[in-house]
């Protein structure tokens, strides 16, 4: 069993832990808080043992009815792979101590690149993070790319991408983030930064980016266009989607259009925390223009995509499964994750 | 077994048709649709017999990979209760069929009072639902509304009620409704209907209502001020709220101060659908005002809170549970709902 | 002076009847309302003559202290030119009225290209609206894309349009339609329908378009990428759009990068209800990528270009000023509308 | 003339500044601002003299193309009153400086009502600010709360007071701000701090005050329920808000129901950044139950309310003008501001 930490036990971190535990090759060993709140207590529910940043902030948990199985340093000695999955930046703050330490760490994607010097994402480069201490998952937009590029580029080769997310403002769960009433041009640049931030996936395809906020919070949507080398063939893309362990097809006949549908359905389907896993890809939106131009729209579900990852990425740096698609077949079966 | 059959299989009967599946007294032996739709998949994934209103349509249901057990009349004839889930004002148009049939029909809150000429609340009035054909639970905002008056009523005596509804303006999962940014009087004018609305199920409550609608999906938010005949307690209050089946506490060692974060706690929890079935009531609003006023706020997630009442209502026609308190049990325990 | 009819006196039509009342060559006889509404106040407050569609109600209109001028036909026969500001379809079904009375008609983008036979923008073909009859001044989206595309065209050749419409949900007036909280496909297929629409003005222009609706009020955003025969030049680019009567440049300085704010700016201008007439292209965000290509924002004001386009197209109709320039200056001097 | 000076020209800031240069006995010597922005751009247009905070900054200003005039501690000791509309907080770290020049300074609701020792609301305290130093105009919420409970404390006399204030999350120009999705309790204890914050001007009312947060832009609404001494008239309420300065009433002929038709209406009615400085009091709610409690919805326009109580305050503490009626009837007819 992969002993396995979650330092920063929020948004990612919950989805994380849970998939880990589902795994039959892995365990939870903490969780980590820095103060007492509601994912505490779900922590608690779960039976994840919670360690917490500052040991001094004991009694505020414990007063709470939480309790505190150690400070985070002990967590990371007892762990074989550690999840950082604290709010972007703290990672870097954190590297000294796994360095001490010698622990294994995966980042996510608000952290850079250079901090783990690899950046991973199981359908393109699974292999190449075997035996590797630091690994950074990229980030859910990047994730969502990469997949269908890669597919993309697999059977016909890619001359170009363009593409325009329109991002989610602030996850469900947060009350502070806005905007209410605006789309917001961030950044205000074209292209934006998440081009160069598929090619330290992808390192050889041209990209050109653009990047918006609106005010919704279910998912992100992505408008893709790729030039393709060779000649493309709708049903054939259909077909390749289908049997992708990663992208899901979202079929006309369930109507539906929109993020908001789309996670219903999740949520309906009985997925855990109604989480979509996978590119929503909407069939009826895949289309090819002039025989060399792919055109689609995918849902991606910023709380989700790289939860799989994450546990694919585990897997990889121990190193006893080689191959992406054993491993993904495993994180897969083990959540009842068939792509819809 | 109590057979159920779900007539309108949407947000309210997708929820209801599970909650009634779990009971160990109960079975579904239908749910209706008009079209093929994500839920009809639902539904199927499910393992619910699927009627079809319009039988003609068939075959649009067959092409899309949907199975269709009949037409609704039929399904009708096979059960001993049937839930009316279909939208506003369709109930009264579907009354008489059930007439015809003489079937046992439970109709939701957007059907008048006069359809069933009785007004259900498990908490309130139980016993007088045995042996109806006929009944209608009260829609999601006065379940709620009766839940804390009834319970306040019987520990002080309330002299008088005034509650103010900011109301969710759409589900989540519907993208037609708005407002997308304004604060809409829903009534304009002061009292609002839903006053009465209670009365229909505790006659004898003066009680003013304003009621209005925001560009949320989550919940609605209720202030509840209730004028008491004795002096009230607070920590009482906090200790009666605790021992309801149908109220819970939203605890301030959680952090949570809003609806969305009070559906994110829901959806950690594992409940079906992150549903708040119970008031969620924050436990930091609960104040006496000079001895005599009761104050709080509650949450009242419109989507769940009438579920666990319309399968109290299916056991209460049948008539084999005549006490309330058993039934409620029985309900929350096959859902495994115990209060936050 | 160019006698003006208003039929159908709403968002648009409200701000057509203000600009043409400042024009020097034109004047309004008569705006038409179909019930009493706070619209109708304020053209009683701007001592437009106002006509009623269904003359049965003007007791209604009465009532409210609405004086009322006469019918629909009545102010139709008065007019050199008529507006059709309708909702889309109703301009449709107006036609054979129109016709009998032999008046020259102007419909909006929510009529199709059919109807009236030509589809306008001034910048684009001004002088092949001369002396007809119907003319379609065509949508906010298609106007703000014709704008820009014919500019680079003009400068460098367009060898392809992509482009995707970030398309508000309602106007902020508008209390019923939503999503509250979803990212919407519409339509789910791509391309969509608007590169169409572009050719009924620019019928040579390759162009791939796609568009979804978010849940805001205020402009719509385009992301607008245009591959170029010759090579383009950004600082070119951005003195062309300077000098161009009709689009405006976000300037850095400001600290603009929202719909919301830019919506403010023209507020805070003094604009005639905050109205963005002209496309505001956010000046970070001009770049050519590879030599090739131009790519950026622009945000159209749903409400407000497509105003300056119809009293272009009065001018064009009666044909006394013949050249677009000409027309294009006198329309923004009377509006005092120097680009941002 | 009164010399007016903007400490802060943001939201509330350039408001005010126009309102008091449109007064017959103020003039705008400088306004202030702590970085180039749009609104910088707007003083130059408005010919405002600016001053900035860090006259270190002053190259960066120059560079974007804005003027400088000097410091702020320059603007200072060249103006009769300054207005302070710095955000929240920023008020009190002022006030030292104030003591030392010796100026007289008006703060906003942000800051605390011992800050200046006295809080001004034009209709029920007027003469109390003669010939004071410093001055609180009191928060957009306290001043919609005190126009009326003063209007019906004065008819009827007021035994309680109930409110509940439906915020607006954010002004329309922040982009930053939310929530998105979600009704937020702040605080969420009842009662909230806005009940001692109407205490503050009228000391002997008893009111008991809850408050939320909701994801819109344009006003707050306020359901107030006032209990009154003697027995109030429907009929005769509505007059007396007919007749008072800074109350309107919201016609039902005019099928206005939300904040953002009022604000739409406001726009169309050509107000200065469609600005709602009265109480919008909707005629339709306006109700007396049991013939001694008062009931009524009234909208708050956040950004407008509190700038005519600004003027007010100027030309109190100066106190050429004793009463508050000659002052707010000079006050409106500057604007051009008749009810709605
Ligand atoms: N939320 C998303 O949509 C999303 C998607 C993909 C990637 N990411 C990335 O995942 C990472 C985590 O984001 P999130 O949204 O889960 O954040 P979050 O704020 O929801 O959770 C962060 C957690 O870390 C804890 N924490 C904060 N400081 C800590 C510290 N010093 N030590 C230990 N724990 C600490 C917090 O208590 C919180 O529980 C970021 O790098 C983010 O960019 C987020
Ligand atoms: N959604 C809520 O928040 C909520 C809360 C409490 C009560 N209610 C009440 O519950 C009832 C159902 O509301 P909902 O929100 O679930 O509606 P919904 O629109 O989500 O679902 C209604 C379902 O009925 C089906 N239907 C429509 N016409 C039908 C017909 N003629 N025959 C059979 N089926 C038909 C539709 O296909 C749909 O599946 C209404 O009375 C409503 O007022 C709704
Ligand atoms: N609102 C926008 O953002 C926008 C932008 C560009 C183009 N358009 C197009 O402009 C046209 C008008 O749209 P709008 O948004 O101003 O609509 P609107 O609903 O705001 O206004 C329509 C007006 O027409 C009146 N009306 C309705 N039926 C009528 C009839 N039979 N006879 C006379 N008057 C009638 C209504 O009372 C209303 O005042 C549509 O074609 C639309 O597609 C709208
Ligand atoms: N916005 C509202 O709805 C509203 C309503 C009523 C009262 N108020 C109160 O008015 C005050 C101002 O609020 P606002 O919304 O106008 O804020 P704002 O942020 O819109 O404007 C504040 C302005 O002050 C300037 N500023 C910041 N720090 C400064 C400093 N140290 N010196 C000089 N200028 C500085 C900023 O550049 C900005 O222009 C606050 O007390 C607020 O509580 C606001």
């Amino acid at each position: 069993m992969i002993k396995v930490a979650i330092n920063g036990y929020g948004t990612i971190g919950k989805r994380v832990a849970d998939a880990v535990a589902a795994q039959p090759d892995m365990e939870i060993i903490g969780v980590s808080k820095t103060s007492p709140s509601a994912e505490a207590f779900v922590a608690q529910s779960r039976g994840y043992p919670l360690y917490i940043a500052d040991i001094g902030r004991k009694p505020d948990f414990e007063k709470a009815g939480i309790r505190v199985a150690g400070s985070v340093e002990e967590m990371l000695t007892r762990a074989d792979v550690v999840v950082d999955a604290t709010p972007g930046g703290v990672g870097a703050k954190n590297k000294p101590l796994y360095e001490k330490l010698g622990v294994r760490v995966i980042y996510q994607g608000g952290e850079k690149h250079l901090l783990a010097g690899f950046s991973f994402n199981s359908s393109c480069n699974y292999a190449k993070a075997i035996g590797r201490q630091f690994v950074r998952v990229v980030s859910c937009n990047t994730t969502g790319l990469c997949r269908i590029i890669h597919l993309v580029d697999t059977a016909y080769g890619v001359k170009k991408v363009r593409a325009t997310m329109i991002r989610r403002a602030s996850d469900p769960g947060e009350i502070k983030r806005g905007p209410v009433d605006a789309i917001v041009l961030d950044p205000v640049t074209v292209p934006s930064h998440h081009g160069p931030d598929v090619q330290s996936v992808l390192p050889t395809i041209p990209i050109t980016t653009a990047a918006l906020i609106v005010p919704t919070t279910f998912m992100h949507m992505h408008v893709v266009m790729i030039e393709t080398e060779k000649e493309a063939d709708r049903e054939e893309i259909i077909q390749l989607i289908e049997s992708h362990p990663r992208l899901g097809l979202v079929r006309p006949a369930t109507g539906i259009t929109s993020t908001a549908q789309l996670k219903e359905y999740m949520q309906d389907l009985g997925r855990s925390r109604a989480d979509l896993w996978e590119n929503g890809i909407f069939q009826d939106s895949v289309s090819v223009v002039d025989g060399h131009e792919v055109c689609l729209y995918q849902a991606i579900h910023q709380e989700a995509d790289v939860v799989v990852e994450n546990v694919d990425a585990i897997r990889a740096m121990i190193g006893e499964v080689t191959d992406a698609e054993t491993s993904i077949a495993i994180t897969n079966k083990a959540l009842g994750f068939t792509a819809i």
